[in-house]
């Protein structure tokens, strides 16, 4: 990259060195114009008096929101695609029927005798409503998938959640100059946001896309830049929102579209995955390569192979532009929410009225990759020869067929078999060296029997460094090994990063056979690596459920005792579980280790 | 202040100096945990690659979204009560039945034999679904109330809402992590928040208001610090919220604690007036005496003479507190959303449960005021010697009912005797001389001719400095004196800071009357020392109608060329109405002045 001119976010990174304190430590506030405020102990207190309590949860909570928000707004195209194609207004057949009426009826839904298109327009009706409710009433996912244990915990606290619309409307409102005073009133409206990200923003949209798209099926990629294929129209699907990509991908095979690309002088039409939108397309349409997560996303442009780049929201660096333009990529946007300057776009508007247009807007996409192949054949590439298999398509409903019963997974949780499971997620930062604190964590968790899970940014890592594939049995602990012989790797890959729902779900069935509150059972959450604000919202989805977070990097906290002692040690009274920051990524997998056995110690179990 | 050791707002901003310039700027971004970042010749761009303007735009998009959700949860507040009131779950009449009607009719809701409470009903209906709607469709208020002209530049723009919930959900998804990477797609997505910031958080909760409370009624109070009375229970209402302040006047001035305050020693019970829900209750109740707006709170508790103070939401800064330790005044907050470390709270819950409770939080309220003036009979009193008369509950319906005619004032405003029509509003801002821009613009303003109308915070010192009184007669251009003589003053009180929606429906109603669009009309808003987040979503309403804001601070966008350009110039174009800063506030009120010159040369007005 270096030769060909070309930044990196990691260039970017050092750039910015050295970073603002008060930034880092949350201290400093631009919540209106007196401002900005920093605390000091010459000025320990903002002009309306906000002292570095109250600073530092607001700047938090804020983020919170923001991170229900990113997750609510690719989950709320879901629902409205989920309805659509029931009322035929998207030609897209619902994939997902058994996980759909399954869904219904636990959300209460009298699904007896109804057509799919009459269920999907209930589910849909009731995920919007819990997106969107502003008269207080029951949150319907909340209440129809949580554990009678935890919705005492959370009523306990008064942190039921009205709606996910709601509570970011109210944290922006709250935190607004001289409106929540009190910082530990503003760390409860923290919370609600967690559980509005957790029952809307997470499984709201996992429920709306396994019925629209249906569930992952178990299958082997090959992953890596070393799999990138010359000679064929490339494709790279970057972001987070699975609705046109399902349609660019079907197309991309058609016989239509693979002619022409034939003709065009391409052996054919090959899809690459960057971030989740490209993972969903992964594990749910086949020979999609995984090739990197955002931080990578300009390098793999650097190889020069790709011919077309496919962008949607989230973790889509500008910067990709100038990359692209090095080497001829072609780059689309396809979401009004993310334009890129330089960018080609085609794509929904912002109130989804061209959605029957899906077909059409996919076509021409597909067509823009093979003129940009055609266009792009002096174009130098260069492909480093890494590559590797990765076992996918991780989920409940496989892990249950594949063993013939959860129990069977329970008892060997109960017997040590599996130390513990852990689901190991989580986004890049360039403050900690690339992706190896995921590495190292995983590392250490599979010697000591503990099975992981993964999705998202975190999983690139950990499929391209051969955790996915049961060679990495190998370096997996004897008891743990035993268990997952012949055909299982130490980590499941679950998908993209709204699939915390599969490893929630798993959890929740593990307790529910064992007898066990998820709070008490051997579980973690890992997110050594996280940067984005949604980041913090998938950490605290899980403290909610009562399972402890790990990570290697501190949230902006440092400026106020009171907040870093509510989230390290006094969430653990409350609701079971704290966050665990720990720099070293080896010391972090050690704590998780430990804690772990602690959790089966108190359970009596060896 | 400074004798019994207690600072106020102005200390703790010099206490703050030197600001961070990237702060001031708007290129400091903290929207993910790889920064924070800062812009600088050096580093150009932050980790993700924004650049400046993307930066600039961004953190702007937030802070107009905060101030979308800042008006929105007080007004919906009041849809839910209004909806209660309908349901006979909250006691409270409605008192506003006139404006309920004619509303109800303007947004096609069919009131032929209906019921107060059916009205009610579908009104209250009417505006949560523009609140809260998910599904992409019209928004109601929006296409009820705003003129032809107007929906049809804001198609083109395609910046019409989806709904307020929504637009701030998406402004704040647009911002995070590697989304929206074109600032002017971003800015796309402020026009729309300022328009879900007119059309809902601001129109949709004045209807709202006026139903359940009733229309302002003129009258004339007492105003400033030499108002306060000693003897009597004296009650500061301060905040936002209107709802249970009502029923709390209600019960002080009831004959059970009117005796029980007689009882205790007390000639009487007293309320008074700090921000906006001390304006509303001015308003609405009479006998309210307004005494200042948040910056200047922690000055009169310093006078020592309050008994209890009662805080909702908004403008209330956390550090009334120690003032009022000083000074044995007891503070209650009512709101849930805004508590304060040493306070007593009696207030509504997270999900308003307890709205019939109303009447025994009201009456708790008055008892511990009556109790704290008993226990605080040694407290020194100290009351500056000023106060003066103001002319309040000034709004269209007003104006026509006193002229006859809306065509009068549009036949005065054509011939020149009323030159122009500015609203004059906004909060306080430490980093201006406080309230000396306000009366500076005013001043200037009437000696030209210009009819000035205002709300909210800035209204507070216009009411003090006499501006409010028909005494300012004798300080207005000849020709705006002759034609508001002998009863009216130069200077029109229209309420709170949501009763921007009476200033703009007046401006409608002129341009109605003149055959003119309101953005060639000689109006404009001025906002001089505006510093909340929800000041930034007032003043782009009043653009988005083609109307000028100007200002004595800059918003935080010196960072970014594109970013000035485009709110300083380029809307001109496309709403016919630009952002006007000028430090100087007699500069400003020569430029408002020569602007709507301009306007009248180009309507061919003399």
């Amino acid at each position: 990259m270096e030769k060909v001119g070309c930044e990196t976010p990691f260039d970017r990174f050092d750039q910015q060195k050295p970073h603002c304190n008060f930034g880092m430590a949350g201290i400093c506030c631009r919540n209106c114009n007196n401002g900005p405020c920093r605390i000091t102990r010459k000025s320990p207190r903002g002009v309306c008096g906000a002292n570095a309590d109250l600073i530092v949860a607001r700047n938090l909570l804020r983020w919170v929101a923001a991170g229900v928000a990113a997750h609510g707004a690719r989950g709320r195209e879901i629902m409205l695609a989920l309805k659509a194609s029931a009322e035929g207004s998207l030609r897209l057949p619902i994939a997902g029927e058994e996980k759909l009426r399954k869904s219904a009826v636990q959300l209460g839904i009298d699904i007896e005798g109804k057509t799919t298109d009459a269920v999907a327009l209930k589910v849909a009706a009731a995920l919007l409503e819990d997106l969107s409710r502003a008269v207080p009433e029951k949150h319907k996912t909340l209440s129809a998938f949580a554990t009678p244990e935890r919705i005492e915990v959370w009523k306990d606290l008064d942190i039921l959640p009205v709606g996910a619309y709601h509570e970011v409307f109210e944290a922006l409102h709250r935190t607004t100059t001289g409106t929540d005073g009190d910082w530990k009133n503003v760390m409860q409206q923290f919370l609600r946001c967690g559980l509005a990200f957790a029952w809307t923003s997470a499984l709201g949209s996992s429920i709306a896309m396994d019925s629209l798209f249906g569930l992952p099926e178990r299958s082997t990629v090959r992953v890596n830049v070393g799999a990138l294929k010359e000679g064929y129209v490339n494709i790279a699907i970057h972001g987070h929102s699975p609705l046109l990509v399902s349609e660019i991908i079907k197309q991309g095979r058609s016989e239509e579209f693979v002619c022409l690309a034939k003709e065009n002088g391409a052996e054919g039409i090959q899809f690459y995955g960057i971030c989740c939108s490209g993972l969903s397309a992964m594990y749910r349409y086949g020979g999609v390569i995984p090739l990197s997560n955002a931080i990578g996303a300009e390098l793999i442009l650097g190889t020069g192979a790709l011919d077309l780049w496919v962008a949607d929201v989230q973790d889509v660096f500008p910067t990709i532009i100038d990359v692209a333009k090095c080497f001829k990529t072609t780059v689309v946007t396809t979401s009004d929410s993310a334009k890129l300057p330089g960018a080609e776009h085609y794509g929904y508007d912002h109130i989804h009225s061209n959605l029957k247009e899906t077909e059409n807007l996919a076509k021409k996409i597909i067509r823009r990759a093979i003129e940009s192949f055609a266009a792009r054949r002096d174009v130098p590439v260069f492909i480093p020869d890494y590559e590797v298999n990765a076992e996918i398509g991780f989920s409940l409903e496989y892990a249950v067929s594949r063993f013939g019963s959860i129990d069977v997974i329970a008892d060997a949780l109960k017997e040590g078999k599996v130390a513990g499971v852990v689901n190991l997620v989580g986004c890049s930062n360039t403050r900690v060296v690339y992706e190896k604190a995921v590495a190292d964590v995983a590392t250490k968790l599979i010697e000591n029997n503990i099975l992981v899970l993964t999705n998202g940014c975190a999983s690139f890592p950990l499929m391209k460094l051969g955790f996915c594939n049961q060679e990495a049995l190998d370096r997996t602990g004897r008891e743990l090994r035993g268990f997952l012989e012949p055909d299982l790797p130490p980590v499941w890959h679950m998908g993209e990063c709204i699939d915390n729902a599969r490893a929630s779900a798993l959890f929740r069935a593990l307790s529910d056979a064992s007898g066990k509150d998820i709070k008490d059972m051997p579980f973690a959450l890992a997110s050594p690596e996280w940067s984005n604000e949604k980041g913090l919202g998938a950490a605290l989805g899980f403290r909610l459920l009562g399972v402890n977070s790990y990570h290697c990097v501190h949230p902006p906290v440092q400026g106020s005792e009171n907040v870093m002692k509510y989230l390290y040690e006094d969430t653990g009274e409350t609701l079971g579980s704290v966050m665990v920051v720990e720099l070293d990524p080896s010391k972090l997998a050690d704590r998780i280790v430990s804690d772990i056995q602690e959790k089966r110690k108190a359970l009596g179990w060896k």
